[in-house]
């Protein structure tokens, strides 16, 4: 990345070296910034002073060393237990967290902040450590907006993509939740088609193709769905819910035949068969979102 | 589609005019294949007579009509239903079925057409409507690889890809059913994140293009996950269970706290409770394959 020469580089600290931390150090390192590095283990640190990070022997010298600090721990109980000793030192620094969390979490983490003196921002990253630096990631924030629009210089050199999603710094574990849920999802049913392919016969490898195709066409229907959930008008124009729950018996069916974990697919069948017995059927799939909703499937 | 002046196009005849069935009629017609149709609830006809289709007053008629006939009907039942009271009429015929089904109704079918002096082909169409016809589509066969040869340049019309898996007519619904499982699962997915989303003010239109984001980077986890599955070897490189366990846990908080569905959060985090307490969280994602290879599940 380069930078004028009237600026110098933002001194960046980072806490927290597990996968994830020591990919964002070296995205800082890699763009020229100044960075401390720190971690419980020290162990970790290691592999980035060698390629230029100066080490912190505490967290409190980590976070004198930068006025941004980014904290890339298991969850914002770590956090707080790496911060809170430090007390007022964060005063007048400038604190993002980009560990996983909940909303509910990454308030405290603001409140704790704002108490002690600190700017603070929470992060979400949707990307894999290698993909960290690089185009494909995407990184969002939430928190007050003047705050974003002055560190994000620093923070772009984290991902292709760098997003503000509003002042509720909530917002981006929200997200992040709804990445995530979608991502295990994904990953369940590529695990659980694997399954029945290689009861089959068939190995993963071969699966995998027709699996990144499938992925591709219904990531093209989201945006119609998208709109249907928004609307609250669910046409069925290219398949009716009633198609489908036909061929959720099949995959029910096909599962049990085959001796597959058939958890997933009665959750799927059983939504559906729900909705349809509501006088849905005529209806898409995404009239489902309304299941979705409610936490009252689990009681009934 | 071209045709040199020799050969006249194949006539073909579509017996289920469903949402798909009239899709496939139209890609024939497209092509310039003679086409006959036939519906059990003739109105269905209409639109396809409108274009250049012959209507057939019988599924018998239909049959007699071309020596290519494709059904493409809710499932194997109803495909027999159709069939059966027609006995050695589809004598010499090359029965192609399009609708969705089970591996063992598949095996059920070929030997009935076999019995009854008809080549077979089950095929499994991983596409909509709209696509038929086009680039996007995929369609996958299984059963003799001389009847697909023969046939694949008429099927060919109906999509971009034309796949023959292999001689066991059991395959292309296995196929199906791997895919339906992954699209199931991510339209799941989908819906509960936008469920999280919507409960916290954001509309499910802001999270699509998110959504579509974060599936592409997950398909291109998949050929390493497929060869891990394959190698039975799951090195946690880029993130561990341990790691997505502990955001799971948010997640089924997350989802709780907003009053939205948490039955697949829990099962998420569930199998990775079992697989992280039976030593394995230092492993990747895909070690997660192993229970779904295994009906116990259900019974724990
Ligand atoms: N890896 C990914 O693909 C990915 C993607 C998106 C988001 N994330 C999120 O990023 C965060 C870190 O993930 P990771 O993959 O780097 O995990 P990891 O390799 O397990 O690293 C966890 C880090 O948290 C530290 N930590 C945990 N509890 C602590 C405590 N009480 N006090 C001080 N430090 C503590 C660990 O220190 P020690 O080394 O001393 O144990 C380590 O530095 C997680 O919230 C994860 O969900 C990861
Ligand atoms: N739509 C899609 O996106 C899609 C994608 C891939 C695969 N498929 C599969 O393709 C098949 C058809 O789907 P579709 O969307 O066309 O469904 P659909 O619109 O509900 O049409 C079902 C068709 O099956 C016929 N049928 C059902 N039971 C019958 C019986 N006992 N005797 C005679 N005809 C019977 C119906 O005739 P009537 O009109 O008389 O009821 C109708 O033609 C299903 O197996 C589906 O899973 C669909």
């Amino acid at each position: 990345m380069p930078h004028s020469d009237s600026t110098r580089p933002t001194p960046v600290s980072v806490l927290g070296l597990g996968l994830m931390g020591q990919a964002l150090a070296r995205a800082f390192l890699r763009a020229g910034h100044p960075t401390t590095v720190w971690n419980r283990t020290p162990a970790k640190a290691e592999p980035l002073t060698a390629v230029g990070a100066a080490r912190a022997e505490t967290a409190a010298a980590a976070v004198a060393a930068s006025p941004l600090v980014v904290v890339c721990v298991t969850d914002h109980d770590a956090l707080r237990e790496v911060l809170e000793p430090l007390g007022r030192a964060v005063d007048g620094r400038v604190l993002v967290y980009l560990g996983s969390g909940t909303a509910s979490g990454a308030r405290e983490t603001a409140a704790w902040a704002a108490a002690h003196g600190a700017a603070y921002l929470d992060g979400g990253i949707m990307a894999t450590p290698p993909a960290i630096g690089t185009e494909e990631a995407l990184v969002v924030y939430s928190g007050p907006r003047e705050v974003f629009d002055r560190q994000e210089p620093v923070l772009r050199v984290l991902a292709g993509t760098t997003t503000h999603l509003g002042a509720d710094h909530g917002l981006s574990s929200r997200y992040e939740a709804a990445v995530l849920s979608l991502m295990w999802n994904v990953l369940n049913g590529f695990l659980h088609g694997a399954a029945l392919l290689t009861a089959s016969g068939v190995d993963a490898r071969s699966f995998a193709p027709v699996a990144a195709r499938s992925l591709e066409m219904v990531t093209g229907w989201l945006g119609g769905f998208a709109e249907q959930i928004d609307d609250g008008a669910f046409p069925g124009e290219d398949a009716t819910l009633t198609t489908h729950l036909a061929a959720m018996e099949h995959l029910v069916r096909e599962s049990e035949d085959l001796g597959v974990d058939a958890r997933l697919p009665r959750f799927i069948r059983d939504i559906a068969r729900r909705s349809v017995a509501a006088g849905r059927g005529d209806e898409s799939y995404a009239v489902l979102i309304d299941q979705f909703r409610t936490s009252a499937g689990a009681d009934r």
